[in-house]
């Protein structure tokens, strides 16, 4: 079970790829999508669009996985991030690849045991909780991918546990 | 000159072809894309954004215009309906088709004469203003994304003016 996780955002869009298999859950990529400042909104939104379509076809993903956007105070905020988060949610699905969604607090819940763990922290988790980890540096936005992808790997496993499947 | 007008919305997206020729404008086409308000969010989104990159192939605007949304005081309904503009504004985007960006006051001003018309007023002057519109009945969102287009129609025609094209 391939799953990527997706953290969106207008500027940089975090990305995450692990394999799930046997209880166990195995790095396989991630990095962060950026979009052109100096661009107009519309071709930023396109170039993220475009960017998670190349990953998608080039991992394959079976399941996908994103954050649920947290409701900024700030409407202005509100709009530029669900932009971008609709412009990279629907690449999995054109894909035919189905979208779970994780509040932010059921992620780090989920990933560090904590709901307010702050973005070292859940760093830390993913590097101790994928395997093949050891040496990868990864900007937050990559790792939050990451952690959007483990959780919704743990959430699944538990699913499956609780509906007695093994 | 052929323009796609976008009226936004994660129920409803209004959309409208034009054609601008010689100083006047004529009517094309509008419809109104619905998302299916029983599906996951992802997956309505993909509908309006696959059902405007099929807009964009039957007509093949040379441009498109969008209404620059309205920011909402209220961040939950901002960020639903950026989520749908961010799916349906990279259609065109994604065929090479430049998109424009116009407020709502811009629009109302440019179509109507004042900046805040209401509904009727905006489908009185859309339906004046492009040939060919004589028997035709529309609902609010496709008169609204026909004035967008038109909007952009007058706005490129002011433009080439200014610049001295003929």
């Amino acid at each position: 079970m391939r799953i990527l996780g997706i953290d969106p955002g207008l500027k940089h869009t975090g990305w995450g790829v692990i394999e799930s298999k046997n209880a166990k859950m195995y790095f396989l990529a991630a990095g962060i999508l950026h979009s052109d400042t100096k661009k107009e909104l519309s071709e930023r939104l396109c170039e993220l669009h475009t960017g998670m379509l190349s990953i998608v076809d080039e991992f394959n993903p079976d399941e996908a996985s994103i954050e649920q956007t947290f409701v900024n105070t700030n409407p202005v905020a509100s709009l530029r991030l669900g932009q971008a988060r609709g412009a990279v949610i629907i690449a999995p699905v054109l894909r035919g690849v189905p979208v779970f969604e994780y509040t932010a607090n059921q992620i780090k819940k989920t990933v560090v045991g904590v709901g307010h763990a702050d973005k070292k922290q859940v760093d830390m988790m993913v590097h101790s909780m994928l395997k093949g980890m050891e040496d990868i540096k990864l900007k937050a936005d990559a790792s939050d991918a990451l952690a959007i992808a483990a959780c919704h790997g743990f959430m699944r496993a538990s699913r499956l546990k609780t509906a007695g499947v093994k």
